[in-house]
């Protein structure tokens, strides 16, 4: 019954995604249909794709999110809210943004944190959730603390570890300096490089109350093979 | 002489690649320097650079080109439409967009061909010239083929083999696939992966007129070596 329920909670916190710059039309069809049948939190889909999740997914309690200067973060601050604006009138619930990287590094806090606001405020006025996907795999540690303080002052709705295609994926000490400088009130998830049962538990252990992945049928098979 | 000629000759068909997530705006200006130094055609800087790189270059001649859905390609025709303008707006003179990958394996050859021939226009009304990044490496003979097609009868000025972000770089055989496909009259780019003289050179022998490489001092260093 531990278990079962876990899998439960730890589907309902998933965001699916199907990010790959080769997913297709079918794809998406098909992973619209796992997310349902699974229920996860969202499908996670790319720009191209939000209009057909969102169709997809019309009648179901899975969100459609998306993501926003996905995956290097270095389109401009105009563009991302474009993209954002979009991506909302097409359908998408909450967006999983990238920071700018580069930025970031050169100490232009400013630029980023400004960057974070229109994007959160543009979400906001439609009730959309924004994540701040730091990239901590491309970060040292004060950057990774830096980029949760902005990201807080700017009123992100969440902190995300990484987009999954720069390198490392989520490590759990991303988690602890994330709730550290972030602070206790902002969301946390960790992504990339998720692909058991049992990692997925360790996440939400550590205060991740979402996880994105693309292992969601593994995940959901491991965490029922002990159960009655 | 007949080395002393190939660095010339090679040095100028070079788009100087500054396009890291984590490049940042002092790797803009050392790597602008260092392109007009060696007399590369262009520096393919981030689109969040662009402003940086045309004010630092404005009286070289040195272009200056961007990226354009980047590197997934996965972003909305919208938006790349927009992302093209501004980037335009903000100084850029060539501009490498990513196909949309997913939609061309998904056979939406309306869509992709649609999305290619909306950014040649916003781009040739202000006289910009538009590669298109075909990501070879994610793709079988067949959509390759295809996406030269799509390309050529949407206008592109050039095709080019890759990001350097998604799996392998440029390979020879792509640049004859390219060839075949797209025609006599479009110009080729090989990318990804050209790090010596030797390469680039090889790749100006199969047909290439410009080289995107982020190796420019080495291939320079090389190419001098034997010269007196």
């Amino acid at each position: 019954m531990e278990l079962h329920w876990n899998r439960k909670t730890v589907l309902s916190t998933i965001d699916h995604a199907v990010l790959k710059p080769d997913a297709t039309d079918s794809d998406v069809r098909e992973q619209c249909m796992l997310a349902a049948k699974y229920g996860v939190a969202s499908v996670c889909v790319k720009p191209c794709h939000v209009s057909l999740a969102h169709e997809l997914l019309r009648d179901s309690n899975v969100k459609v999110s998306t993501v926003i200067g996905f995956p290097h973060g270095s389109t401009t601050t105009r563009c991302k809210v474009f993209e954002a604006r979009e991506a909302i009138e097409n359908g998408a619930v909450e967006l999983d943004m990238v920071i700018n990287i580069g930025k970031l590094i050169s100490e232009d806090y400013d630029y980023v944190k400004n960057e974070i606001e229109s994007i959160v405020q543009t979400a906001h006025e439609k009730n959309v959730e924004v994540k701040v996907i730091i990239e901590a795999a491309l970060l040292s540690e004060e950057q990774k603390k830096m980029a949760c303080k902005l990201s807080r002052e700017a009123g992100a709705d969440y902190l995300k570890t990484s987009t999954g295609f720069n390198g490392r994926g989520a490590a759990l000490e991303d988690i602890r300096i994330m709730r550290e400088a972030g602070g206790p009130d902002i969301k946390l998830k960790a992504s990339g490089g998720i692909k058991t049962f049992e990692q997925a538990v360790e996440f939400i252990k550590a205060g991740c109350v979402r996880l994105g992945t693309s292992s969601t049928v593994a995940i959901a098979e491991e965490g029922t093979k002990d159960t009655p």
